[in-house]
């Protein structure tokens, strides 16, 4: 069986560096005769690339070669990568994607179109990079009815926020060192607005509670506006402050999904999570919290999921898997301001006293928090549970200028 | 189809539990019409059970029964467990089992005679409980070398640890609550001797480098000699310790593979997995580090995953999974004594002047440790790399009285 890949970026190419390096187990472990990459498609030249001879610019010399079962899409981006995807599916060949725009976008109906041609369609590494999420949800979890997923998604911006918490960097500062290591792009704003974290709890929300959850559904938040106080509020707190995506079951057939900084405990697994590395924690009914962790990026660990889809996919040429992943319905993700927590306000250019008074007045019992060299024109605290719906109301009637509001989490 | 369940401990009675409580959400992913469960064996009388009409002493009910297709085994054990499920897969039925002592000692054979029935035979609960990782290793990470595995396996020793590390209990008073509190056996050596880590390495080892490793081959210590000096000292270097199962491709095609007290370092995300909880370490040469974590025992998360093998082979019923685990070869596992690693060393009894010149002069370049209230006649140090055999060497001319001596990961 024969393999292309479309799109030689640094996923692509570390897919065809993994599928020679480990050839042999590969071709073992796919329980096939042969397992060989014969064609990769990208617009650019790779004059030299030891892989010179497989290139062709023409996508319709991967969807007319028969001798081709298995096509690896890391070109990224909805189009074309979601039309060369949908031909090969319809001309009889497995697909294995790494592109969780893609994934985010068109699951449901890219699963459904396998599904019909009997085909797998797999995208272990569009959430976590290498980390095994997706099989894990979708097999090992199955016994369970699952009750909340969370995870730090994004290795950028948690490498952003490491440096913040461990060094006192600001924002600005740890984006550009992000930058020049290679681990932000020129243009960060998919990764520090959210959107990246945003797609990838869409997939697993799909996954875990059955239903398509699209990425203008779920309510998203950055890291742009966090600042070196919140951060040290949050260590008073006794935790740290991470960029979350997460999802719950929220009764009624309903759930909800929202990505935003958030405060964590700092003995929760999620915690220690530091610089690039990912974790997902996974809460179901039998199990309790289980949490993967590993690189969420990167030549080699993402190439490595793909690698095993298509380990996969050759070893079960006329079956597809069963994600249970159904077509979204209406009023399926509750408003984000209806989703009860505590948050923590800082409160700036206050009268600390009054500030404080205010803040008793209008949100109950709250926890007060300060750390040393804190500004004498702010204070800090944690209000009880509420909905963001209760909390602006009190906000707009205390007369307190807020500064920062974040979320905190009960892992 | 119909299921039957073999030992109703806690494990079999959670099976049943979870059987029922997701029942539809069960069949629905197992794609059968149905899924039943219509037998348990048990030599105990379960008066009032609501599963009480469904019990039989006698092995040959489930054997002989055609509609039963898959076989939950939970009694633990070898024997009978060994002859009931060998008995099983050559009726036709595949079973499923969370029994690690009977996958350590009999994997391989049962592996076989599973594959020449054309059926299969699972076993995610028996390492990690509910924690998702013989599937994850043998699927999502097909497409590394796997270099390492290490793991905390078991929760009673990890619990008594960290009363030992966090409270400052003796090793004796953190077993005894650990028995009042039902997580340690009134009889505890299996836990904190290391053989229930034993098995579960070898079962691991067996699956990440392809020959079966026997638990009489793997060099296993316990936790009993453990004292809270070693912790301090331990802390002092900046870390923990914790009983750690691991094994090593070697090289040569050999691995090692052992059972030990081990110092992790403190940002390692082994070093914050606390009480019961198991994590496991995966290191493969395109993924990197990749850790799994969860609840390694207790009724409900040993059951879901024992449930997620039972929907599986629902799902697969004519097909047995490659999990590429081969016999046993001579000489594979290399002796613990030839394995490099640097070495802590109590020192006790001594006049610390002349102890540290004799460590200095016969170990090297060691790394000096103490602590605020040490006693004074012991010190505390690292050593260089070196195997065993050199440390033992080394430490019978040094003439120092050596209290504790514990190996140091990198991990």
């Amino acid at each position: 069986m024969n393999i292309a890949i479309m799109g030689y970026g640094v996923v692509g190419s570390g897919v065809a560096e993994v599928l020679k390096k480990n050839h042999d187990h590969i071709v073992q472990k796919s329980m096939q005769p042969s397992l060989e990459l014969t064609r990769i498609l990208d617009l650019r030249d790779f004059p030299g690339d030891e892989n010179e001879k497989l290139f062709t610019k023409d996508f319709n010399d991967i969807l007319n070669d028969e001798t081709i079962g298995i096509v690896v899409e890391t070109m990224g981006g909805l189009h074309p990568a979601y039309d060369f995807v949908l031909a090969c599916l319809q001309a009889g060949k497995s697909v294995v994607t790494s592109n969780k725009e893609l994934v985010a976008e068109k699951g449901y109906e890219l699963l459904k179109v396998a599904e019909e041609n009997n085909l797998n369609f797999l995208f272990e590494a569009s959430v976590g990079g290498g980390i095994p999420i997706i099989r894990p949800i979708s097999q090992c979890l199955a016994a369970n009815e699952i009750d909340e997923i969370a995870g730090i998604l994004n290795g950028t911006t948690n490498f952003i926020l490491t440096k913040m918490i461990h060094e006192g960097m600001s924002f600005d500062d740890a984006l550009k060192l992000a930058q020049q290591l290679g681990y932000a792009e020129r243009n960060p704003a998919a990764d520090v607005e959210g959107m990246d974290t945003c797609r990838k709890i869409c997939i697993l929300a799909s996954l875990c509670f059955g239903n398509h959850v699209y990425p203008n559904e779920v309510y998203t938040e950055g890291i742009t506006k966090l600042t070196l106080a919140d951060v040290k509020y949050a260590q008073a707190w006794g935790g740290v402050i991470k960029l979350i995506g997460r999802a719950t079951r929220y009764g009624d057939g309903k759930i909800s999904a929202m990505v935003t900084p958030a405060f964590i405990q700092a003995h929760s697994q999620l915690a220690g999570v530091d610089d690039v590395f990912n974790a997902i924690l996974v809460r179901g009914d039998a199990i309790g919290d289980v949490v993967f962790y590993g690189r969420g990026a990167g030549k080699l660990p993402t190439a490595s999921a793909v690698v095993a889809d298509v380990i996969d996919c050759a070893k079960h040429t006329q079956r597809r898997k069963n994600f249970g992943w159904e077509n979204c319905i209406p009023n399926y993700v509750v408003s984000y301001r209806d989703i009860k927590c505590p948050f923590f306000v800082r409160v700036v250019s206050c009268d600390p006293a009054k500030a404080w008074a205010a803040a008793e007045k209008h949100f109950g019992e709250i926890k007060r928090l300060t750390y040393d060299g804190a500004p004498q024109d702010e204070i800090g605290f944690i209000t009880p549970m509420m909905t963001q719906r209760e909390f602006d109301e009190k906000a707009a009637v205390s007369g307190l200028t807020i500064g920062s509001m974040i979320r905190v989490t009960d892992y």
